[in-house]
């Protein structure tokens, strides 16, 4: 893959997810919060670990998820995280190479071992994240390829990251990059919880450093601490080039200055598992983005692309995407 | 649980499934041996890996799918195999416990990491595994709980443990100890090729040390060197106590002495991936024995938890077998 040619360079936490299906009792008794995630240290994710039911591992990471979409869709994509070189690592990096994403960042030698999300799904499909950070903890300014990220046509990175203070550091050399190369930089705010615990620098961070915001009904209205969908559309009008809004099944609208979309979710026959559907999205629509593709197309892509991650488990895509598109036309 | 109680202790190759579908051009170009279990060392496990596409790790291994069927099905289960001390022997300890089943088995300090199949599915929904034991070859007659043996109204040993020499000390040690406590030996053949490396010995076992005997259509016509399905029907009549047939969607055939039962195989809405059906077609027929149920009720039973595992990926059981025997009173 030659540098000039990436669609999307992607940073994030480089997640093996352990998936498990449970009930909402197993939710209550454990105090978990249904369809956020937490970030818990490695004795509770032992204890929990220990309570959960027979599980499958299967590799994630928001950021991650979303560059295997994009490869999947037939975009180029390159990814930056940190795993620890051990199994869980091993098996993070085979994963999203042979997604057809690139992924050179060099593992972590000891400390921590690679992060890992304890995964629970109730049956209504819904998914509540419980995640070790593990490794995460040392991806720092150095890992960030500054010549991968000029390369990129957007940068795209997740809010998740803002939890520590080295990938905090790589975030914004990430961001400063891409704009020294005069690329676009997106951004999702990836979690309410996440948006609750670092309301003000995100706001910050949005008007000063981002030109694409990705955000769901849920966190965009706990940036902007209004329970309207619509007041907090209105206010992110003004704060960035293109903000994309997601709300499940009622679809999503995207902004950008003037021109306006609501775009309707895709079908699905039966909703399996949630984990995904905002990566996913993302996805589709940078995959567009990157292709000179107009805004409303941009958003059916994504769309698409989200239905088919929540129809089975696991956050990365398992259908031909590329096929999926071309057939509805999206 | 008390040990007096358990219906049935298995022994076998402790091993982490790592899934990723392909086509038949793979398998060609790879040549790898459809449908079968090939054994890989290393650095064939390795190159295998890395040219197969994104792939989700689930918990294996013939006879701990087995045991987790029986305990799925409300029996009690115990597993004796080996993992080393490492994120996938911790995968593996945590499913199989998490399942029900008592595994304490204590895992390799050292020596090989833990052992792992990997297993590709082509759109026929035939599954092609190529393992590498790792630490599974350091199982040895030390690590068979006698007294746990002698409380199993079953032990269950799978025909892989014969690839090596220690497992196999092992695995008669459990069967004498078995006997010595008046208890039920059964043994599954595994895989036609592995019938082929050991035939004689085979043979030799099943005549004197194995009541209960599963095998496949093309693992007994390999046993008995015969492409007649009935001709190794009329040799096995004599060598077992018990022997249990299967032929996929034929069906199966029980036989013990003058008693014989053709048992009909459970529909299935769509078969999805085959890897476990003669895992946790033998659950259902030693849960049933364990009850002191007729042949032809654990025959029917043990059809239903074939048909189950078949329609998923995975080779342990994801529904509620316990209903879903109640259900259609098998």
């Amino acid at each position: 893959m030659s540098e000039a040619s990436i669609d999307v360079v992607g940073i994030g936490n480089a997640i093996v997810d352990v998936f498990a299906n449970t009930d909402d009792a197993f939710i209550a008794a454990n105090g978990l919060n249904k369809n956020t995630m937490t970030l818990i240290d490695a004795r509770r994710a032992e204890e929990l670990y220990a309570r959960m039911g027979p599980a499958r591992e299967i590799s994630g990471g928001s950021c991650a998820n979303t560059m295997a979409g994009v490869a999947a869709l037939g975009g180029s994509a390159a990814y930056i995280g940190k795993v620890c070189d051990d199994q869980l690592g091993d098996v993070f990096r085979h994963d999203i190479r042979a997604a057809g994403v690139r992924f050179d960042t060099a593992p972590a030698k000891d400390g921590p071992p690679t992060a890992r999300s304890l995964i629970v799904i109730t049956p209504d499909a819904h998914r509540t994240m419980n995640t070790f950070l593990g490794a995460c903890v040392n991806l720092g300014p150095d890992d960030v390829d500054q010549k991968l990220v000029a390369a990129g046509r957007v940068t795209y990175l997740e809010g998740y990251l803002w939890d520590r203070p080295l990938a905090k550091q790589a975030f914004l050399a990430a961001a400063r990059a891409a704009h020294a190369a005069k690329r676009k930089t997106s951004l999702t705010l990836s979690d309410p919880f996440c948006v609750d615990r670092h309301r003000d620098s995100f706001l910050a961070l949005v008007k000063e450093h981002i030109d694409i915001l990705f955000a769901n009904e849920a966190e965009i209205t706990s940036l902007y601490r209004t329970k309207s969908f619509d007041a907090a559309l209105q206010q992110v009008r003004g704060h960035c080039e293109i903000a994309v809004l997601t709300r499940s099944e009622k679809g999503s609208v995207i902004v950008s200055g003037d021109e306006v979309h609501a775009v309707d979710a895709a079908p699905v026959t039966k909703v399996v598992d949630t984990t995904g559907a905002g990566d996913l999205y993302a996805a589709g629509f940078l995959y567009g983005l990157a292709r000179g593709y107009g805004l409303e197309r941009c958003g059916r892509i994504a769309s698409l692309a989200a239905a088919e991650v929540i129809s089975h488990v696991g956050a990365r895509p398992e259908a031909d995407l590329r096929a999926l598109v071309r057939e509805t036309q999206g």
